[in-house]
């Protein structure tokens, strides 16, 4: 009897699928390149579950597929996906398909995609979110390849994959190479950045109007009830919850304020730095969580500079304004992400359904939110607007969140609790909106030391000055 | 008769490097790809000038050098220097010196210096900064390579290098292999935040309190003469005296504001999200500049904006403010730029001197400033602190600044004037002097979504939670 599809590498996020995969009724093959953990799982998370074929060698697990074969790789992102790709080239036939579904890097997808063609194989970049849970249960698939490839791949991946809560599924095809991946990347940069806006949001109720967790913890529960109702919003209520059961404490006050980045995060600030496209707030982001990580040169400097933070007088109104605030911010963080991908989509030459990918994380990923509906819906009634932030759907919410914004952000910075993140969205807006700003001096200064010239308002050309 | 140095590339930097050093008595051999440019600058700048060695082929221009040669290649950053250095090898001798005096990248340096070392070449790469004026009158030099090398060039590059206002030589041996180059790139990092940081101040002036162009040129020059006193400071109370001989306008307003990036500014950025380095300053000064190019958009979005800036009432309170902020925001982009060199010369292993980089800094570049010798002072008394911000010259500046450089902050909001680099430096002050930050809610979401675990503040140890 042969499998339908193989899972290759039983990490945690391997296993998963597998057993999801198995759950619709699909044969699947797995294998791992130390065959005691292919036992192991057999032993304990897929005893008992049928349709599970396991492989003690890359040979057998070849062997084991129908065909065309299709492979899905879980493993880690990197060399490691070369390696095991030149493993498996010998075993395969023209017409198989190998499917990349770790967090790599878009620009190996793309050279992958290319080498593996070249010798008949069809690869397959798909970026997976939604983690040990999602994907067991459903996960939030961002596949990138041939499209023809997809449609034959397009039963099982919507049949494993999340589902929205209008139930349609959380997989899409994304567009051609390394697209399903560079959408992944974004995905994971909006994340650091949502994240990062709700802790600022989260450190305004405790350090500057002094609520206590518990009053947070309302907080968020409440508005995940509304608009900002939202996966983040929806366990940052749930965490706060959470006592420690040793102290006694909220477990929050007892964890290490400090975190690490390296990853997606970092590679899609990289990315707008060198497409030329803002994402500030993705930047601040993953540069707030650099400085996290030193938090004893914070406890230092924190006795070194002392600020009296003005008292909060009207904590409802604070509230008000602290919650339009973190939308219109969310909605800037968007707003960057998909301008990014839309410069990608440029380069690359991918034809990038923004309304889609919108659809396929509201279900399944860490991103997911009621916004993508809202999201989806604008992108449907203008499928090329310049940026987000000016559609129909947004522009009235962020004109009108102006007021209740720029509060929250002076408070911010007359307070002096930090926040890097929701500064920097108001900052792109209105910098976005600008029609005269202040780069006509940049440009003079830069033709001043430089000679490197201008252009100027009134009429075509280059022009250069002798400033004195 | 033999030169004592060879310069290949006769663009108008080489050709102003030529003339720097001839014009000190020393012998150059002059040499470019195509031989008609070296004839047309023997013919033109170099007429009647006594040192220069026209050379019309490379085997020429090799042959008429005195052993060990010294050659300084002035061409473009990128594969033409790996393309003549490879035309170049056979042509030299063991204990020859090749410096690269291009904007090169540092790691391509460093993998340079390691293979032409292998052949016995001594490979140098040398950041230059002054643009063309710089190079014919005496640049900012920072040479990466052998100390020893460097110490047979130090009479050279000190003769031709800027002369700081206390007559020491603007040029210093920086570290082994790219370590030049990388303090070039972090120089230039500097400068786009300050430019940024001049630009929002200029904007707040224009846009916000209604200054015209006359009452700003006032301020620059008036803010020239105290400690915010420095080459951008002054080139920008020039700028803003000169008109438009066509309209009779400000030359300024006429000036497109549109500028481009995607160099050194991009570079450092890059660095620091991968070093794990906040630079969040000289990050938005790059981001700002594709906003500005974005000029279309930033029109069009400007009709579906408005926001109404409450008044400026005291004119002579908020110029005093600003001041202030504007130094404060500086000291950040500094600290940012020496925070990055610091984890780069551990990453390395380079021995940077950071007193003695603020020092060469001090004159020939764009980035020269007043408040560089400050920075020195506070490296040489402190040459381990964490950060600049938090040292004995410069803690008590910002400690004092703090409520100004609010009030500014607060305003800009306000207004709407998008000031990303001013905020992105006061959330940076904010940030770094934040004892228990609220990270601890990052970490815990995502040990709820990906089992990552986390630390505690109250003992060792890895843990994870099952938070539902």
């Amino acid at each position: 009897m042969s499998a339908y599809i193989g899972v290759y590498g039983m990490g945690v996020m391997g296993q998963s699928l597998a057993l999801n995969i198995a759950g619709h009724g699909y044969q699947v093959a797995v294998c791992n390149l130390e065959p005691e953990v292919t036992r192991a799982f057999l032993e304990n998370r897929g005893a008992d579950r049928p349709g599970l074929i396991p492989c003690y060698s890359l040979e057998a697990f070849v062997q084991a597929l129908e065909r065309p074969r299709r492979v899905l790789l879980m493993i880690t992102a990197g060399p490691a996906v070369d390696q095991v790709t030149d493993q498996l080239l010998p075993l395969l036939d023209p017409g198989d398909i190998v499917i990349d579904g770790g967090n790599s890097f878009y620009a190996d997808t793309r050279r992958r995609e290319k080498a593996l063609g070249a010798k008949g194989i069809r690869f397959f970049g798909m970026g997976i979110s939604g983690g040990e849970r999602g994907a067991l249960e459903g996960p939030c698939m961002m596949p990138g390849g041939h499209r023809e490839t997809y449609r034959e791949l397009e039963a099982l991946l919507s049949a494993i994959s999340a589902k929205a809560e209008d139930g349609s599924p959380c997989c899409t095809y994304i567009g051609e190479d390394g697209a399903g991946h560079y959408v992944k990347m974004v995905h994971n940069g909006i994340e650091y950045a949502d994240i990062q806006l709700i802790c600022e949001c989260y450190g305004l109720m405790r350090q500057v109007a002094g609520f206590t967790v518990q009053e947070c913890q309302a907080v968020f529960e409440g508005w995940n009830r509304g608009r900002l109702g939202s996966y983040l919003i929806e366990i940052t209520g749930k965490i706060l919850k959470v006592q420690d059961p040793d102290t006694g404490k909220p477990l929050v006050d007892v964890i290490l304020d400090t975190a690490g980045q390296k990853g997606t995060g970092m590679w899609t600030s990289t990315e707008g730095l060198s497409m030329g496209v803002a994402v500030p707030t993705i930047a601040q982001a993953v540069f707030a969580r650099c400085l996290s990580a030193q938090k004893e040169e914070r406890v230092a400097a924190s006795r070194r500079f002392s600020w009296e933070a003005p008292p909060i007088r009207d904590r409802a109104a604070f509230l008000q304004d602290l919650e339009e605030s973190l939308y219109a911010a969310k909605i800037c963080a968007y707003a960057q992400g998909f301008s990014l991908l839309r410069a990608a989509a440029k380069e690359f030459g991918w034809n990038l359904d923004y309304a889609s990918i919108a659809l396929i994380w509201r279900g399944g990923c860490i991103i997911r939110a009621r916004l993508l509906d809202d999201i989806a819906a604008a992108f449907q009634a203008e499928p090329d607007c310049a940026n987000l932030m000016g559609t129909a759907v947004f522009g009235p919410v962020l004109q009108k969140a102006q007021a209740a914004w720029r509060r929250t952000a002076a408070l911010s910075v007359q307070s002096g609790a930090a926040c890097p993140a929701l500064l920097s969205a108001i900052s792109y807006f209105d910098f976005s909106r600008t029609a005269d700003c202040p780069a006509s001096l940049l440009q003079a200064q830069r033709d001043f030391f430089g000679a490197h010239c201008y252009r100027r308002k009134d009429r075509e050309g280059v022009f250069h000055t002798q400033w004195e």
